[in-house]
């Protein structure tokens, strides 16, 4: 294996600045990643300032600004796009809501979703659905798992009235990793009568797959800070093509989205995507989502980083895949750090409640009913090797 | 004056928890508040609560509903009604757009708005009239602030097709305290083809005047809690009346919206203010937001610090009087802790500037053009002697 005894030295050293990784064994990368301590402190240091020099002062609301600027710039150097087509928002949620209410949806026209989506994207959907009498349907994508073509599946399911098509880079239940450039090949390809775009919910993706969103074609990328990046919860954002922006209308609206004449009247929407975010926010965040995305980058590059995160996943799935007690639903190894598996015993909640006993950190997913185990590049192979002897006892 | 050597003593020991108010004389509370060090500590150790017991674990997921849950009980508290009414929202605009965006609208609907709104609001109404085809109006308020009718105004502007009437309690420009009771009654006396819902713009009102919001009758309360309530940027809520919950559909949706079957499906709404909720947020401010409102009761009850803003601005509105070089916008004392005033020459920027670099931190507003000073029940009658005092030698 990778951690030698010289490099775990490192590693181990590495990982002293996350508080949260002593002491336990994480597996919820997916759910919540680790914040790295100078997050922490920034967020603390960024509150005492506004505090100190406001905390509503000319200086403090320049600072914002400029705080909020560069929070885009680092965000979009992360995904090789431009800061003015990153608007920051508050989640993942509400990326893939500006996205979805800010279409002119016409009744009869067609949503796609694939069947692998999180339930608030698919609530959603649902409600545009009963708004502007939008036809909405899933497409198979789990049955793709371990053999299948989601680029075909999805080509089968366009229709001459779809308007939008809406899935998972890395889909959150079985950890696929979709090929992302070719389905939006084949959406901007399709024959409607308006141009089909395409919604990406990249909550699994973002601080994982190294990316080059205006190579892989997406209309709307939507991501957050506090899973894979490490940042804080309550930051995120969305990637707004510039050729969607054209025609996306900003729905939730506040001062951040508006120009303003002499008067202080709104006059029209920022230039930019900032057009998409609404008002005051917890601007203390800007830092300590700066300070996580530096962590990274002071242990390596992306594509070092995707590299470890699938090394670490294969060893954990082919340990996992010894125990006879359980199957993981790969059959190969995993593209991302999502490993998920399923007991013959059916009782997923109750493992993770037994295992959360013994400081190791999982959670259940319910379609398809599994437990998910994520990893980071900066799991510890001894973690898994703890975590794969623990469930052996656990369900032997 | 009330502000005696013996109770100055101790309203300077009250506010040395503010670390914001010392070294400067601050009278923004209208732009934020300064956050209590009792906040800033709760938040501090939520972050590290939520690091060392997760970040995403059962336990921490079980943490986080119940936080949630105290913090719309102490928000519901402040509001008189019940806490199954509140949703938390980011920021006052989000709890507007909720209102705005929820109702079914239909091409040829009315909505009226005052001429006293917020940018943000004004821009969210243009949209609404953009994407729906609804006719957006607004009634002139700013002309009642000393004399007329704010109710009668109103009144003249319903129509038959008026579905929701957009005014703040207190007006963000003027400081005018509008009779919300008053103003509600007539929304819904009015014979409308529809309920004409009432969405009030709750910026300046909330931690400011004591609250009976069952009473006052209003359909949706839009607050914040960084302004008047002195809690962190980042959290605030919208009040929804339960006769007015039952067709206000929710718009922007995540897990936090909807009740789920054994595959984690949505199946609906969550019965109550929930279903506005959306995804995940910095939850560490729930700790700083309850932290802050307890502050204010440890100081005594809503309507002594009503009383205290009132005497205070009173006298700041009186000693601005003395100055020939400027005029208040009202002729009569203030209703609440907004004092708006113009300049002879119209060089408000000019002065904010100059009195942020001696320490006075101030607003100007642009309609009516005026620089705002805001008074809480915790200002010293010696920083507002200190800020007349240095107006009149700037603009001398």
């Amino acid at each position: 294996m990778t951690q030698t005894a010289s490099n775990l030295a490192l590693l181990n050293q590495y990982r002293q600045q996350f508080p949260a990784l002593s002491e336990k064994a994480y597996f919820n990368y997916g759910g919540q990643g680790p914040m790295p301590q100078g997050a922490m402190i920034a967020i603390t240091q960024m509150h005492e300032y506004i505090q100190r020099s406001g905390p509503f002062s000319t200086e403090v609301n320049r600072w914002i600004n400029l705080e909020a600027k560069r929070t885009r710039e680092a965000i979009a150097a992360e995904l090789g796009v431009a800061a003015s087509t990153i608007a920051l928002t508050e989640n993942v949620s509400v990326g893939c809501n500006i996205a979805l209410w800010g279409i002119d949806w016409r009744s009869g026209d067609h949503l796609l979703l694939s069947d692998c989506e999180h339930p608030g994207i698919v609530a959603a959907a649902n409600e545009i659905q009963h708004r502007f009498g939008v036809e909405v349907s899933q497409c198979p994508l789990m049955e793709t798992l371990n053999q299948g073509d989601p680029i075909a599946v999805i080509q089968a399911h366009l229709c001459p009235t779809t308007r939008l098509v809406v899935l998972s880079h890395i889909l959150w239940n079985t950890g696929q990793v979709l090929p992302l450039q070719s389905i939006a090949q084949v959406c901007h390809a399709h024959s409607a009568e308006v141009p089909v775009r395409l919604l990406v919910d990249a909550a699994q993706s973002v601080g994982v797959l190294p990316l080059d969103l205006a190579e892989l074609e997406v209309d709307f990328y939507a991501f957050t800070g506090h899973k894979w990046w490490c940042g804080p919860a309550g930051i995120g954002g969305l990637y707004v093509r510039p050729e969607a922006m054209v025609d996306l209308r900003p729905t939730f609206l506040g001062w951040r989205s508006v120009t303003k004449n002499e008067w202080g009247h709104p006059t029209g929407y920022e230039p930019d995507a900032k057009r998409y975010e609404v008002a005051t926010s917890d601007y203390a965040l800007f830092g300590g989502l700066q300070a996580a995305i530096a962590v990274h980058h002071q242990w390596g590059p992306a594509a070092a980083r995707y590299h470890h995160i699938r090394e670490l996943s294969r060893y954990l799935w082919q340990e996992l895949c010894q125990l006879p007690q359980l199957t993981c639903l790969r059959t190969a190894p995993p593209d991302a750090g999502l490993v998920s598996f399923q007991l013959t015993n059916g009782k997923h909640q109750e493992l993770v409640n037994e295992l959360e006993q013994h400081g190791f950190l999982l959670r259940t997913i319910l379609d398809p009913p599994c437990i998910r185990a994520c990893v980071h590049y900066f799991t510890l192979e001894s973690e898994i090797d703890r975590l794969v002897k623990l469930i052996r006892s656990l369900v032997g």
